[in-house]
């Protein structure tokens, strides 16, 4: 096998970084790729080049997923896929989706130079669209390649500008029938390396996220109605406060995701009031609630205790109580045969890892259900991602792709 | 004495309600008549004219408070003034301020006409100004004859529309020295009677309330600083949240605001977040804080236990805190002396009524400090003020403007 560390690698992984950044790149030193626009074209053609430069057989589906194809020397040979997505939010990191993208391409360019032709066929993806950063849509690759979106779901979307998804994606060349179909049915697995986008490797001194779980979310718009009445002349006991009532519910809900598990959490990032006068009790409090946990029973129990209490709470103030559940996403299970053969790799190779759950969403989630899946973690430095201060450091880049390497090794050699 | 009960007084009382709520209806039945507009001029000039009709000595001071002296017989008499505001809020009901020098009009005009001129003169008040309405400015009528405010208060103020404070004033025919300096110097007393504004009465049964004190007032922003972070991929313990701190804050503040006083009033009436997304962890809150009660000593304790308190729920959150005080109006105390002459009358005549507090503010805490001050509630119906819907039934108004006789009476004959 390769060495622990590499100059050569090093420095292929600096390069590469810089390289693909520089489609996109904003003032802020961000980069924005927004699905079919220019730069997101650019950088496709350009990866496009790379593949074929290594020795892959570039092709795109009709979504504009880009594969890079080493072909395996077994007869009617399954697929082993490794990529992420290469949009980006607006004035995102060089990291989020374009790190996945090149340790696909670096790992299978080594190992086809010291190993020639797997077994299996090994594809690099450069998925089209995950981060709905431009039509409110997400998971546009990864949702085509394994059938659970169709043209139908975008037909009435536009961007902010007013353009069509339609027109968008025909404009890029897609749409149109040109390429395959995005549905596959030949993949055996599907492997992302991605930027973990939280602190816990970084506070925990780990290299690596092995990803059992990404968590299920729920989100909520909660609506407190009490009623307005004059700050000074309504005595405490007569109030319907629905400020009051609202901050007892916040605390409550608070108190009951640290009791539950330290793995869920809970955050009311939205806050709020009518008629918002500082000498007028508030009649109405509207809050969000956005709860993650990697297990669905989890999930479910305590929303329906909390949402019990909050019942009780309302009652109590003499408000009313209205729940609206507008996202509810499952947690998916990611492979564990898979994630097994990298932790014993990476306990051969003495590399601190850690057995964790994602937080954030990724095309992981939709190969879940559909093919074996494994997610990846590198460190991201102080947690900071959709920012052009998102950061891993290149050494820890490298023990990434050296993990990929050795994992697609093992599946495909 | 005269009688309970007056049909004559009654239909008096609706008629000119009706006719001082013209000058400034809406097109929802409501009154706008900001300081200094045509219709506010319209109104004062009407009330002058009524004022000569019952043989009262009209006069204007030189921001515009008019007055109606009936003279008293005693040389060097001193006066006894009553009356409320003639301003309103933008779109406020036909009561508050115009039912107070209506029933100075109509108590006046009673006396004149019964017992022939007082031995000390009475005057009733149409003030110009209370609401702040037009421009950042309150009680700038009461506030001039109590020499607490002066036309270097104002210059540099405008109104919404850009018209600075003194062309307004110059335009009304006021503040160029054509009427008499607003400062007085021979007021006896002021009484006020005014509408409740709050659900007390109506709900105790009360036709009168007594007021003891009007309440101080305080008013905070308060500010809690933690740190933005990934709703998904920040454990709970890590967090730096800005909301989960200010909900524990306001739950505190309002427990303790219950358990010191019934009297103690407290309301968060704005909050905001920032960036308030719903899956970010909020980096920043701000909410305001108003804190009425009628001992000051109770004001400051309670402050300074609740802003104890206060540090030590942000350092558990490992937030920051900062607290701005923009308003300390101390607590005003009505005359006893005063309040007992109200008080015996009622007994009397076995009218039920409430000692209480005011948690509004009022002309009557200006004059508080500088004379002999009485401030006498009328119910209000559900509470409701400031609105087109403010209401007090004709009969309510009316042991109002009997027990404004007897008192005048009492005082100046």
């Amino acid at each position: 096998m390769i060495e622990k560390k590499s100059p050569a690698l090093f420095e292929q992984i600096e390069e590469m970084m810089e390289w693909l950044a520089s489609f996109g790149k904003t003032n802020n030193n961000g980069v924005t790729r927004k699905l079919y626009s220019k730069d997101w074209l650019s950088a496709q053609e350009a990866i496009e080049k790379q593949m074929k430069e290594i020795g892959l057989h570039p092709f795109y589906d009709d979504v504009g997923n880009l594969f890079g194809r080493l072909a395996g020397q077994q007869e009617n040979a399954s697929t082993i896929l490794t990529g992420s997505h290469i949009d980006t939010v607006i004035d995102g990191g060089k990291y989020d989706g374009a790190y996945g993208v090149i340790a696909g391409l670096i790992a299978v360019q080594y190992l086809y130079e010291h190993y020639g032709s797997p077994i299996k066929n090994i594809e690099v993806v450069s998925l089209c669209e995950e981060e709905g950063s431009r039509f409110p849509m997400t998971y546009w690759g990864s949702g085509n390649i394994t059938g659970i979106k169709s043209f139908e779901d975008v037909h009435h979307l536009k961007d902010s500008k007013g353009i069509p998804f339609i027109e968008a994606m025909h404009q890029a060349g897609f749409g149109k029938g040109n390429h395959q179909p995005p549905k596959r049915n030949d993949l055996d697995c599907f492997i992302e390396l991605h930027i973990e986008q939280g602190e816990v490797l970084e506070r925990e001194e780990k290299s690596i996220g092995i990803v059992s779980h990404i968590v299920g979310q729920r989100r909520y718009n909660i609506t407190v109605t009490g009623e307005s009445n004059h700050a000074g002349t309504t005595p405490m006991a007569w109030r319907k406060d629905a400020m009051y009532s609202t901050a007892e519910l916040i605390q409550v809900l608070m108190q009951k995701a640290k009791e539950t598990s330290t793995d869920l959490v809970v955050t009311v990032g939205q806050i709020s009031l009518e008629p918002n006068v500082s000498n007028v009790i508030p009649r109405k409090a509207t809050f969000s609630i956005d709860i993650r946990h990697s297990q669905e029973i989890v999930l479910s129990k305590f929303c329906e205790d909390v949402f019990k209490e909050f019942q009780l709470i309302v009652n109590r103030h003499q408000t009313q109580l209205h729940i609206h559940n507008w996202m509810n996403e499952k947690p998916v299970k990611m492979c564990e045969k898979l994630n097994k053969i990298s932790e014993s790799i990476l306990r051969r190779e003495q590399i601190p890892f850690k057995r964790m759950t994602s937080g954030a969403g990724h095309d992981s989630q939709v190969f879940g259900p559909f093919c074996s899946t494994s997610l990846l973690f590198v460190p991201s430095q102080n947690g900071i991602s959709h920012s052009p201060y998102e950061f891993t450091r290149t050494e820890d880049l490298e023990k990434g792709i050296q993990l990929l390497i050795k994992v697609l090794y093992e599946l495909a050699y």
